[in-house]
C-alpha cells in the first residue's frame, strides 16, 4: 500500500521504450550503449539485457561500480574524467572494460601517470552543446591528445564522443532534426580525418531527443540515449515522445484541499519530484502534470491540472473545481515528472503498477 | 581527502547561528522548537542540545522517526497530517510526545477514528503564505475542529501554528518586517479568541527570515526556524544573514576548463546542489556562488564567479579570466548553495572544515 510519495513504474511502457530504441539501433547497425543514469536500477538494467544490450553508459564512477557489481562488463563513464578518483578508476579497470572521457593533454598526462590498470578513452568533442569537449576545429589539440594516448602504457584510444545536449532546448522536430544533422556532421568529419590511423575508432553520439525523433544513425557507430527509458514532460514538450510513452509517475497523498483558491496540497515536494521545471504554453512554469486514474496503470493527462509550486515536502496542484470535487484528503494523485532522471535519482525505489517493488 | 562533491560544514559558524537564535528565543521568553528538516543530522541535533533545546520540528514522519531514535522526545511534524501513515503515527506516539497539524474536520475525524495512542495537534492557520492552513477569518471552522478535538479520545489541542513562508520572497528588511507584523497579528488575534477556553494554548510561528531579522517574539509562545542553522544565498538575498554566516558549502572537483568562453566545469550538478535557483541582480539566474579559499574554512565570496548552469552531474561556473587562470583540473572549488535545506537533503553526509566526517 502506498502511503508516502512513491515512484510508479509502468513496466510494459518501459520495456516498449527499450525495445523500440534497441530496434532502431539494430536497424542502423550501431552499438547501443544506453545511458543508465536515468534509472540507476539493476532490475531495469536487466530489461536492457533482454534486448541484447551488453555495454552501457553512466555519469559517475559510483554508478559504474553499482552496475559492475551486477556484472556489466563494458561501461563508459560519460563525464570528463575526475582524476581525483584515480583509486576508484584503477579498481574498476581491473574488473571491467572501462572507458573514460578526456578533453585535455593535462588530464590525460595526469591519468596516464597514475593508472595501474588499462582503460579506454574517448576524446570528448563539443558537437554544439558548449558544455564540455574539444572544439571540433581544434585538430591540433586532438592530435596532441592522441599522441599522449599513443605514448601511454595503460590507455587505449576508443574514438570520439559527443553529446548534443542542446537538443533538450528544442521545441519541434525540425529543430531536433537540424541539431542532429549538424552535430552528426561535426563528429563524422573528425572521424574521417583520423579513421586511417585508427581504423577501429568509434563515433559515439546520442541524446534522447535525436535518438527518439531521427531514424537513421548508420553514419555513426554508437548511440547512448538514456532518458527514453522513462521519458517525461520535458521530452513531450520537445516532441520526443507522447504522454502515453511516459513510463514513470509519482503517486502522492493528498493532505489538504483549498477549493477557494483552486489548490490541492500533496505530500510530494522538491525532495521527491526535484525542482526541475518547464514553461508550459498554457500554464506557465510547472513542476509536473496530473494523470487521470483508470485503475490499471494510468489514464490520460488531465486538462488544467498541474503542479504549480513545490516546497521541500509540499506540492501545490492547481486544478479546476470539477477535479477538486472528485478528490479527498487521503487519495493518491499520480504526477508525471518534468525530468524523470532527477526524480528517479531522488526516490530511488520503484513500485510497479501491480504493486511489486523492483 | 575530498574527491567527489562533498558537503562541508563550518562547525563554528553553525554553532554560532544556533546560539544566536537560542539566545533570541530566551530573550523573548518563547519556546525554541527549531526545524530539523534543514540538517537531518543527529550530530547537528546535538549542537542544539548544547543550547538547551529539547523540542524540535520536522516535516515528515520519517524524519520524526530518525530523531526519535536519537532520543528526541517532543516532536512536531509541521506538515498537514497524512492519515495514510496512521501506523507510523501510532508507533511514534507510543514513544514520544508527538504533535501533528490539522486544518479540516474530515482529517481530524479520520485521525481520531484510527489513533491508538495519544497525540497533540496544532490547528494550522494560514497567516499569509496561502499554502496550507485554515483562513484566519474562518472562526466557524476553527470552532468545529476544536469540538472534534474535545470529543476525541486520543487528541489534545496544543494551539495554533502558522508559517509565514511568503517571507522567503521578501527582498528587504522592511518587507520582512511588514510580513512579520501582519502574520503575528493574525495568529495572536486568534489566540485571544480562544485563550480563555484553552489557557495553555500555544501560538507558534517562525520562519528563518522573520526569526533572523526581527528581535521581539514575546507576543507569541514558540518559534520554529530551521534554515538559519546553515543559512544560504537565498537568505543573503533576503537580508536574513551575511555571507559570513553561511555555515555550509559544497566542495566540487574541477574536471574541465573552457577559458575561451569563461567557463569551468565541475563535478557537481543538480543531484548534488539541487536545481534551486535565485535571480541575482547582476548575474541573472544562478545556482550557487564561489568562495575564495583562505586555507581555513572559507574566504570571501568571489566577484563574478557563480554557477550558471546545472546538469545532472555537471555544473558550469562562469568566471573572469583571472580566476580561471588560477584554477587547474583536479582543484576543488567551494560553492555556497542557493538553498541549503535541499542541498543537505541530497548530499546527506557532512565533512567538517578540518576533515572529519560528522
Amino acid at each position: 500500500m502506498i502511503n508516502v510519495p512513491t515512484l510508479i513504474l509502468d513496466v510494459e511502457k518501459c520495456k516498449f521504450n527499450i525495445a523500440a530504441m534497441a530496434e532502431k539501433a539494430r536497424k542502423s547497425n550501431v552499438i547501443f550503449r544506453p545511458h543508465f543514469k536515468t534509472h540507476q536500477s539493476h532490475t531495469i538494467g536487466n530489461y536492457f539485457r533482454e534486448e541484447g544490450v551488453t555495454c552501457i553508459t553512466v555519469s559517475s564512477l559510483e554508478m559504474a561500480h553499482y552496475f559492475a557489481v551486477d556484472n556489466w562488463k563494458d561501461i563508459t563513464v560519460a563525464f570528463p574524467v575526475n582524476t581525483l578518483e584515480i583509486d576508484s578508476i584503477n579498481t574498476l579497470a581491473t574488473g571491467i572494460s572501462l572507458n573514460m572521457l578526456v578533453e585535455s593533454t593535462e588530464t590525460l598526462a595526469n591519468l596516464s601517470a597514475k593508472l595501474t590498470a588499462s582503460i579506454g578513452v574517448f576524446i570528448k568533442i563539443d558537437i554544439g552543446f558548449h558544455r564540455t569537449g574539444v572544439a571540433p576545429e581544434n585538430i591540433e589539440l586532438i592530435t596532441s591528445i592522441l599522441e599522449e594516448i599513443d605514448n601511454s602504457e595503460h590507455i587505449t584510444f576508443r574514438g570520439f564522443l559527443g553529446h548534443a545536449g542542446h537538443s533538450y532546448a528544442a521545441k519541434s522536430i525540425d529543430e531536433v532534426s537540424a541539431i542532429h544533422n549538424e552535430s552528426i556532421s561535426i563528429i563524422v568529419k573528425i572521424k574521417e580525418q583520423f579513421i586511417d590511423r585508427y581504423p577501429d575508432l568509434i563515433a559515439s553520439v546520442g541524446d534522447t531527443p535525436t535518438c527518439s525523433l531521427m531514424n537513421d544513425f548508420s553514419i555513426v557507430d554508437e548511440i547512448r540515449p538514456g532518458n527514453f527509458v522513462f521519458y517525461d514532460l520535458s521530452q513531450v514538450s520537445i516532441g520526443s515522445c507522447t504522454v502515453k510513452q511516459i513510463a514513470m509517475a509519482v503517486a502522492c497523498p493528498v493532505v489538504s484541499i483549498h477549493k477557494e483558491r483552486n489548490e490541492i496540497i500533496i505530500y510530494g515536494g522538491g525532495v521527491h519530484l526535484s525542482k526541475e521545471r518547464i514553461k508550459h504554453p498554457k500554464y506557465g512554469v510547472i513542476y509536473g502534470q496530473v494523470l487521470g486514474d483508470d485503475g490499471v496503470g494510468w489514464g490520460d493527462l488531465l486538462d488544467k491540472v498541474y503542479v504549480s509550486k513545490l516546497s521541500q515536502e509540499h506540492g501545490t496542484i492547481r486544478a479546476p473545481n470539477e477535479f477538486i470535487d472528485s478528490v479527498a484528503v487521503g487519495d493518491l494523485i499520480k504526477i508525471l515528472p518534468v525530468h524523470s532522471c532527477m526524480t528517479a535519482n531522488l526516490l530511488k525505489n520503484y513500485m510497479t503498477t501491480d504493486g511489486q517493488m523492483l
